[in-house]
Order: C-alpha cells, then sequence, then structure tokens
C-alpha cells in the first residue's frame, strides 16, 4: 500500500514535469508527421517501419494516460473531464486490432485525431477552444434567424428551380447547400443566370437571400465584437472608479471627524 | 354574456400558458418540415397523408389565432401590431380553396411563409427582428451614395461595353445586376477582359469601382460598429460618473454644514 | 441698381426655398431615369421626345445655376467651392453642341455625371463624402506599403511567368492587375496551377502574397476602425470628468475659505 | 585623424539632411521604375542604357551606404539593426558580378528587393512595419489552431479523397493547399460535387471545415481589435482619472491641515 501510495506521488510529480509534457509535445508531433508521411506514397519497407512506430506511439499514449491516472489523485474526477476521456478513447481505439477495411477507416481516422491531443495537452489552446465554444450561445438566436432564412428560401427556390436543375435545387436539402453556395459566392451568377432564363425577376430571390445573409451575418459579427469589448471595458473600468470612490469615502470620513472635533471644541 | 367574459379569462391564461406556446412552436416547426418533405419525390398515399397534415395545420393555426383573438382584452388593437396581421393573413389565404395551377403556387409560398411565424411566436427572434429593423435607417444615405455609384456606373458600362456584351450590358439594369457581380468578386476578371480586348483601358473602370464600392461598404459597417459601441458606452458610462458627481456633492453639502458650524461657534 | 438688388434677393430666398430645392433633386433624378431610359432600345419617336427632354433639363440646370450664381452674395467666392464649380461645368458642357462622333461620347458621359449633382445639392450625402475623402489621408502609408507590395511581387511575377502566360504576366502592370485578381481570390488557382506546372514552389509566391496583402489590408481596417472610435470616446468622455474636476475645484474652493474663517476665529 | 573626423561630422550632418534624404528615395524610386520597365520588350540600346543605370544605381546606393556607416558614431552598433544589414547586403550581392544563367536570378531578384529600402528610409513606413510585425505574436495560438484544423482535414481529405483526385488531394501537402483554395471560396463547389459523387456526405466535412476556419479567423479579427483598442483605451483613459484622483489627495492634503489647524486652536 505504502509502495502504491509512493508510485502514486512520483506520477504525480511526473505529471507536472516540464520535460515529460515537452516530451509527450514531441510525440505528438511525431505521430502527425507519421500521419502526414503515411499520405505520401511509400515504398514498402517504409510502410512496415511506419507501422512499427504507430503501435510505438499507441504504446506510448497508453503509458502516459496510466501515468496521468494513477498520478491523479482524485480518480473518481479524472473521467468527469471532458480531454481526459478524450484522450482514452482515443487510445482504446488505436489498441483494438482491425482487420476488416470498413473498420480499418475508422482506425485511420483515429489516428489523425490523435492531433488533437496537442489541444488537450497546450493549456493556452485549451483555454482558446473553451473561449471559442463560450462565444458560440451568443451566436444561438442569429444562427436560427439564419437557418430560418436559408429555410425559407431552399423552400422557395426548390418548388421553382426544381424543374430547372434537379443537381442544385432538387431538393429542400440540396437546395441549401446551393444556398450557402450562393452566401459564399461562389459562381453564384452562373446559378443565377440558369433560372433567370425561366423566371426573369428570379434575380431578386438571389439579391434579396445576399443582402439577407450578409446582414444577419454582419449583425452577428458586430454582436460578437461589441460584447467582448464590453466586457473587457468593464473589466477596465471599474479600477479607476472605484478607487476614486474609495479616495472620495475617506474624503467624507475625515469630515465628519472634523465635525466631530468641531462639536468637542464646542462643549 | 358572463359565458363570454369567462371563455374570454380562460383564452387570455391560455394565451400566456407556456405548455401551450411550446406546442404552438412544434407545430409550427412540424409544418415546416412537412413543406421540406413535399420537396422530395414522395410516393402517392404519403401525399395524400400530407394533404391532410395540412389542412390540420391549417385548421390548429386558425383555431389558434382565434383564441388569440378573443384571449385579447383590447380587440381594437390587435390588427394594428404587425405580427398579428401577418399571422392572420397567413391562415386566411391558406383556407382559400385553390384549383387554378397559377394560384397554387401563392398557396405553396404561402404555407411555405408559415415558417416565418416562428419570428412571431418566439420574443427573442422578434427582438433580433427589431433591431436589425432598427439599424437599417442608419444606413440610409450610405444606401443611396452607393446606389448612385452603381447608377453612374452602369450608365456608363452599358453606354460603352452593350456592343461587346448583350447580354451583361444590355441596359442599365442588367449593368447594375452585372455591377454587383463584379462586386462580389464573382469571375468580375472575365467581365473585365471581354471589354479590355476593345477598350484596352477599362481596367480603371472596374479598379475604381471596386475601390469606391468596397471603401463605401467599409465606411457603412464602421459607421453601425461605432454606434452601437457608442450606444452601449454611454449606457455603461453614465453609472461610475453619476456615483462619484453625487458623493461629490455629498461632500460639499458637509462642507457647507461644518461652515455653519464654524460661524455659529463664532457668534 | 435698385431693380438688380430686388432679383439678388429675390433669388437668394429663391436658393434657400424648400419647394424649389426639392424641386431641383426631382430634375435631377428625372435627368438620371431619362439617362437610364436612353440605354434600352426605344422606337425613334421616344428617342427624339428624350432628346428634346434632356436639351430642357439642360436649359433648367443652366436656369438654376444662374439663379444659384446671382443669388450669392458673396460672388467671387461663388467658383471657390468644388460644388459650384463642378455643376457650372457639367452644365457648360452638356450646352457644347457635339456633333463628332468621338465627342458625342463626352456629351454622353457629361450627361451621366449629372447624377453626381444629387450629392451636391442634398446636404448630408455632401457630408457623407467629406468624412469619406478625411478618411482617405489615413490610409495614406498603409496604401503605400500596399503598392510596394503589389509592386515587389508584380516584379517577381513577370521576371519568373511571363514566358509562362503572357497575358496574366507580360509585364508588370499586367502583373499587378493579375495580383489585384488573386487578392479577391477570383481564379487565384488557375493563375496559380499554371505557375506551379513549371515552378512547383510557386504556392508559396501565391499564399505569401496572400497572407501579406490580407494582413495589411486588415490592419488597415483596424485602424480606420480604431481612430474613428478613440475620436467619438474623446468627445464622450471629456464631459463627465470636466464636470467632475470641475466640482472637485469648488470642494477646494470651499475648503480654502473654510480655513480662512478659521484663521479669522483665532485672531 | 582629425581630418577623418571632420569627415565623420560632415557626413554625419548629410545624414540628417533632408535633400540627401530626399534624394535618396528619388533613387530608390527611379530603380524601381528601371525594374518595371526592364519587364517589357524593349529595344537592345534602350536595353544596353538601363544597364548602365542600373550599375549607376549600385553605385549611388554603395556610396551612400559608406557615408551613412562612416557618419554613424557607434559603428559596432551599426550591423546590429536590421535595416543596415538589408540595405549593405542588397548592395554587396548587386556588385557581384553574375554571368551564370542560374544565379542571374539572384541578381536580378536583388535588385527588385532594392524597392524594400523605401521601407528602410522612410521612417513611417519602418514603424507600420514594425507595428504589424509586433502584432503578429497575438496572433500565434490562434494560427497553431488553424493550422492544427488545416493538418486534422487535410489527413482526413488526402485519406478518402486521394483515390478521386489525386491532383488536389494526392498527398496532405497538396491537400493544405486545397483546403486552403476551400477557406478562400475560390471554385471550392466544383471540389465539393467532385467528391459528393462518391461520398454523398462529403459535403459535411466542407461545410465543417470553413465554419471552423471562418469562426476561428473571426475570432483572431476580434482579438486583434480588442486588444488595439485596449491599449488605445488605457493610454487615453489614465489621464483624467489620474488627474482626479490626484485633485483628491490635495482635497485630503488640505482637510489634514485643517485639522491641524484646529487641534492648534484647542490648545
Amino acid at each position: 500500500m505504502t509502495n502504491y501510495r509512493a508510485i502514486e506521488a512520483r506520477f504525480s510529480r511526473l505529471r507536472a514535469n516540464k520535460i515529460f509534457e515537452t516530451f509527450v509535445i514531441a510525440v505528438i508531433i511525431f505521430s502527425a508527421l507519421v500521419i502526414g508521411v503515411k499520405t505520401y506514397e511509400i515504398p514498402p519497407f517504409i510502410d512496415k517501419f511506419v507501422r512499427i512506430l504507430d503501435w510505438g506511439i499507441t504504446a506510448f499514449f497508453m503509458i502516459e494516460i496510466t501515468i496521468r491516472f494513477i498520478g491523479d489523485e482524485d480518480k473518481k474526477r479524472f473521467f468527469t473531464k471532458g480531454w481526459n476521456v478524450f484522450d482514452t478513447l482515443i487510445v482504446l481505439v488505436s489498441i483494438i486490432p482491425i482487420d476488416d477495411s470498413e473498420l480499418a477507416i475508422v482506425g485511420r481516422l483515429v489516428r489523425i485525431f490523435r492531433v488533437l491531443r496537442m489541444v488537450s495537452i497546450i493549456p493556452e489552446l485549451r483555454m482558446l477552444l473553451n473561449s471559442l465554444l463560450k462565444a458560440l450561445p451568443q451566436l444561438g438566436y442569429v444562427a436560427l434567424m439564419l437557418f430560418i432564412i436559408f429555410y425559407i428560401y431552399a423552400a422557395v427556390g426548390s418548388t421553382f428551380f426544381a424543374s430547372i436543375n434537379e443537381v442544385l435545387w432538387g431538393d429542400i436539402a440540396i437546395s441549401m447547400l446551393t444556398l450557402f453556395r450562393v452566401m459564399t459566392f461562389e459562381d453564384w451568377t452562373d446559378v443565377m443566370y440558369e433560372t433567370q432564363a425561366v423566371y426573369p425577376l428570379s434575380w431578386t430571390f438571389f439579391i434579396s437571400f445576399i443582402f439577407l445573409t450578409a446582414f444577419a451575418f454582419l449583425n452577428m459579427v458586430i454582436g460578437i465584437v461589441v460584447s467582448v469589448l464590453e466586457k473587457e471595458q468593464r473589466a477596465a473600468e471599474e479600477d479607476p472608479h472605484e478607487r476614486i470612490t474609495k479616495e472620495l469615502s475617506e474624503v467624507r470620513a475625515e469630515l465628519r471627524s472634523l465635525q466631530d472635533l468641531l462639536k468637542q471644541q464646542h462643549k
């Protein structure tokens, strides 16, 4: 038991060790490079070598996650943290031997997602992702509004234009994809000219859609900028005003003591 | 009469009921899905089923709008609210039996616009739309300026380039559409290269147009950002300064009482 | 002489008259519509009618500018204002009878530029244009930087790629136009793939160019936003702080009078 | 020795001379024009003339850099400044006689990079570049995040799509270039439609990629705007608050002297 405690303490120290962390990051970068190399046509013997490296990386990650788990004092809370679950899953799926060609792709994808461990291990990236995720709810209603605009235009589009171009306006899902294409201005005039040959006024459909989405999108961006600036400002402004208010209350305290002094003299 | 009053009160309660509202939203989402399904090729029996569903939704909306109308205490003001008029119109047009194939499209469009009832029923979306509409007047003069730029360039374009490409520069309306395409950078070089073959200096026309519109557009965006930020700031700033000024006036009041005390002692 | 004075005074009143101004704007809009109509294929008798209208508009503008000139008290300063010079020039060139087909185009262009009189007559548009022009100098050095980037890349581009595609990289001027096209992302990959066939590393040229220009452009936009916000803020902030500082100096004045009172009592 | 000192002093004055600076800028602009002229097809005798001009410019730059070096009081620090090293290198490489056609391109490139001397000589441009470079580190982690997103998507892309289009998805490097193309919306639907023919759900790959990169990019822009504004604000805000706080401390000092006065009276 004391032996186990000693290991726990040693692993806990190891976790916090800067060199250990740097080494883990190096292995993650190395595993990313291995993934990159695999996309090139490589001679069989290098392919074999890469395969061995791959198992080595998997083994290293398994050991690393074990050290992290044992080194954690509160083992119950270990799997409540999203990143720990993610790391463990990546390792577990990696060690399942897969021969089926269908599942082999899953195996390859999991190895690619190992690169995301960079985010889990570098605190700055983790914070960045968190702040990105925190910004999402703000977008909620504007995103819903954009979706309603897309849905209505897609319904109108597939009602009128399905007979013109089945590939672009066949059903509501395809129409939404086509509208997203129009929103990114990607060959949108080709799409429009095609429909204008049948409905000469269809340009109103496209121009109004572009204006609506651009306007909603602009509003979303401004909304984020304003809310971020506001938060920063509030944090920055409190200091000087607090200080002044504090100073003022001290001035009043001194005035009161002065008054007391005068009253005392009177007696 | 008392019976009617009782119904009015009951409907008024129903209107404000959270479950009722959620149910209405569910029906709107369901009607949106029905519209989506209709864009796919569906076997006849499902088509029949969808048709029945459609009538069911129309009936539900008619009942709902009736409940809202009866439940409203001030019946005269009911139709002064834009959204109530919109809801009623959507329902009324839906129940008109249309057989004419020309008008059938109107019927289909009205069913699609039902999705907009989402905006009328969810307060957050209604507020968002209002704030979007409020931002519009600010754009007024910049939009007019942009329109003047477009009009002049379109007039020049159709004067010079109409003989080069009738489809793109045939008249002033088509030229404005072509210029909008240039503004979105959509294959604008193809348009330019074509005219450059005849007028080698025509690149000045396109480059100056892109710069002018980009500059005016940028100015519009900055204008909105600044005015929004200003409004927010004014709201945020008043508090601390008001507080400090108030505190200061109290300091002065105490000083004055101190002076009075001293004068009294003198006597 | 007194007669002339009376006319001058009457014209001065007329100039400031709201109805007169609205009528002038109406004529300008009408002249813009006439320009638009001319771009359509029109039957000869309408063409004749449009020609007469055109002369009518020119005559009206000539009368209007005469009224403005006579109604102006300080006639020397009349032509120091850019917009007056612009208005007069537009009218003067319009009345020159042009038969030569070469110069006929100048005549048409001048008629188109009449639309710009909208800007000269509506004060809000004039102010908007002024504020746009005022923002230009701020862009000065960033624009110079962008030009240097363009020039260097165009020189490198025409050195290496002129033999690949004479049309896109023939000389430095054409190369700059091609680079502007790349900056707007218009079929830039086609341009790149072509050069990559000869120089496989040429993607570095394009990617670095895109990053540099995007970064410089972004910086320019941020610079404008910041400078505009700063100006607004300074205007908005002075008020409360001035007020507080003023209040404080009054507090100190009262303290001094209190001190004097005490010193008097001592004597 | 005194002679050398005199020359040093004279060169130091010359360096700071406004006319000398303007002349150097003129020569740089002229050298830029020479570079531009060389990209056009020019008759042999002009080519010869340009060659002579080129040597003249190189000679002038050599003299100028010598004047700067001798005119600098602290000669050790001269080459610690990046711009001096850059200027010297440009001149040194220019004077190496190159006949080999391979290296001739290096010679041409060096002559083009002379245009960058504009940045080294105009202080405003130098400051602008410095502020651009200072903004770079802020982008660090967002750039790393973007790179991870690119790398993962490129790995997935080349795993699935390499068999569909070898040119676009052949290996991870090409895939990243293709993804950059998708990010700039350049014919991205062509890329997508091609893959959708094999994997109908591949639109999720492209749409999610576009959203992720757009979101990360937006965040980057907002981050820069906010940090720049914050810095400006802190600089602008300190003044009034400092002033008020200072004023308040003086109020308290006067109050204390008042208290002392009262205590003295009491004795």
